[in-house]
């Protein structure tokens, strides 16, 4: 198994977390974002959306990060990760929807303003953040883990790595209690693996 | 089953669709957005998100609409409508992801601010709009269906309806006809329900 990966991507993160957790292993390929490796030729013919992460394993090859924990989980990983029940699976692909929009909308377009400079629309970041963060709270203030199941699943391994990282895009965590608590769990699981930025 | 729906909303139009094609009925409950009918406390007593499309379905209460096509999928479809092998169903998140981030903040986003006069900002609105539909294109230029499997899945429930309601939006679908020969194909389909402001 071969992850194209960004050590400082949260989505690259999120995949070599859960590799992490679920005892897999992968050879990573360092991608250069930075000097814009992802968009020469020798990327584009691997990936040709020219993103990371991006996963080849066998014959498969699958790109978004969201969509590499969905086969991953499936193919690898013990079900309590991503339970095929029809209400726990509603609410992993609900969780897997709000990383993709909310979060990548709200704390890492801040963060990626803040760390990497890029043009962004602060005040409109900052606000998505923000109410990301109040949604965060207000479910892990409810249940330990945010598709309501006993064990963690790959919604909270899809959300964590923006929540976690928020304070980079100048997000302050104190007030949300419960979703510190929550990262303090994941953060005790077996197999976890931190990344820069994160405590 | 219980679906709090309104008729002009697209992602309530999608769990209707879906309904329809696999044969299901469920008692519609129509809530009156336009007058602020989803922030009074009776519907926040059944929904307290205030969002529609929400499913009551005995013990089971659902928001989100792509949530809701997973939900009925499981519970109640042909398995070829979300199917389990890995890869297939990793596609199938990725295009739900698809149509609650680049489809909501694009097409769907572009015809709220025509048709309902809400504020949005325009320019951003059509440029996601536009960028969403050159990237649909090009996958159904080379795939019937958006997660490559030779019937259609919920991945492509999730994401037709604001694809085909983009001319709503000042969208003009002629550059893109591989999504308008999808549309006519979803269209064809046994148990389509159509909704106002489709052909």
């Amino acid at each position: 198994m071969k992850l194209y990966d960004m050590t400082l991507s949260g989505n690259c993160y999120k995949v070599r977390l859960f590799l992490g957790l679920i005892g897999q292993a992968a050879e990573l390929v360092p991608v250069d974002l930075r000097n814009g490796e992802q968009r020469q030729p020798a990327f584009l013919a691997i990936n040709p959306r020219g993103q990371v992460p991006f996963l080849e394993d066998g014959e498969v090859r699958m790109a978004d990060s969201q969509a590499i924990l969905v086969y991953l989980a499936r193919r690898y990983a013990d079900s309590s990760w991503y339970s095929d029940d029809a209400v726990t699976e509603a609410r992993i692909v609900s969780w897997l929807s709000f990383a993709a929009n909310e979060m990548q909308h709200g704390p890492a377009t801040a963060r990626v303003g803040r760390l990497f400079g890029r043009p962004i629309d602060e005040a409109l970041a900052n606000s998505r953040a923000l109410a990301a963060m109040s949604l965060l709270e207000q479910q892990l203030a409810e249940h330990d883990w945010l598709a309501q199941t006993p064990t963690p699943t790959i919604a909270d391994v899809a959300v964590y790595p923006y929540a976690a990282l928020a304070g980079e895009g100048g997000i302050d965590l104190a007030p949300y209690p419960a979703v510190r608590a929550w990262c303090s769990r994941i953060g005790q699981l077996p197999g976890y693996l931190g990344m820069p930025g994160l405590e």
